[in-house]
């Protein structure tokens, strides 16, 4: 365990991993040794202390980093973790996603707040559970992306901003037009990320993409998103 | 004009000024003159671009530090303050308070950045004006305002922390606990300061305290709320 202040900055794809879906030892093994920079532990339904802790435990004897994103303070473990990265969603209408599971989460526990790194979320697919759970706007302009960007970078000063289509591919033209209106915040994209040309177009404008679903449809089409 | 990054570390006393309130250029120059650290300016209610820039007008010549805490995106003025102290309310129940105003702001208007700080406000007074417009949850445990402070501290890092008891003297205690609880972050405290004794007692906790209706009702009480 060795936390860097701003790991991400030398990544260029995170491989998401749902404490909810089944993944053989064997995969697990390809996904490791398959060029990606970390893999990150997260999930919006059914994730529970067991199923992450389990997850975690099969990542254990791998030196990659790892990276816990908890959905609720109730399954927040920082054991044989590198880093939590902990979400706020800049567009939930509901205050819960952006300050009050977190306060409930302090209140409770005892954190480890060396390896906590704030992640500003902009959710941009209602039909997605995470859109539905934090009630977020989705229904957004280009220069509202925008501007909720800059208001996690400039006025609160992140590290992260996180434009998440989660199951279903983005809009290039918006995450091109986030980025150049970026100065000092890495930008992670996340959503329907299944080919090498869907990495390459992403990456071209994100600092990080994010794949995740595709591992457990086909492990080839996970092997082509990772930048060579 | 001389902004620094972080000019309050060196502040113990804010007086804070309300644009829909007069006062005459002679107590002007007596608030300023004595020993004040900073001039606020900030109000919750019938504040208008004319309100303020008056006020600002009639500051301009003096060379203590100029401070526009705007409480609506309309009434961002850049011009002759030396910083405009952002607030997001940590405990409002609309998230507009929280985030949609300052992503209209970052919308409409072209941001001076480097004269914005944010600050995180713990609204405490349920009978004040800026709980009622923010509709902020006033009835917190201790531990709740601590978690508040934290959140705003180590997730977000966030440099000052704002206990807003607004028109009424508050509870020493919770401001105690509450520095206790910070490593970086600096404390404001504000609402209710009229004597010496008051301003003593809450200067033992927070790092900077904030002074203001008692400059429209007795300027000898005010005199006397500064540190010597």
């Amino acid at each position: 365990m060795n936390a860097e202040k701003t790991p991400w900055k030398n990544w260029k794809h995170i491989t998401k991993l749902d404490p909810d879906k089944y993944i053989s030892p064997d995969v697990l093994e390809i996904i490791v040794e398959s060029g990606t920079d970390a893999i990150m532990i997260s999930g919006t339904q059914n994730i529970t202390t067991k199923n992450t802790y389990q997850l975690i435990s099969l990542l254990k004897s791998y030196k990659i980093p790892k990276i816990l994103e908890p959905v609720t303070p109730e399954v927040v473990l920082s054991e044989d973790v590198d880093y939590i990265f902990v979400p706020l969603v800049l567009n939930a209408s509901d205050v819960d996603w952006i300050i009050g599971k977190h306060k409930d989460w302090i209140m409770k526990q005892s954190i480890t707040w060396e390896k906590v790194i704030p992640e500003a979320y902009i959710v941009m697919n209602p039909e997605s559970a995470v859109a539905q759970v934090t009630k977020s706007k989705t229904d957004l302009a280009t220069d509202e992306v925008i501007a909720y960007a800059q208001y996690a970078e400039r006025y609160l000063g992140l590290p992260i901003i996180y434009i998440e289509y989660s199951g279903a591919y983005g809009d290039p033209n918006v995450v091109k037009r986030v980025t150049e209106s970026l100065n000092k915040a890495s930008l992670f994209y996340g959503g329907g990320i299944e080919s090498q040309q869907d990495a390459v177009e992403m990456k071209r404008y994100a600092d990080v993409i994010v794949v995740g679903n595709v591992v457990y449809t086909s492990i080839d089409k996970f092997i082509a998103t990772i930048p060579r």
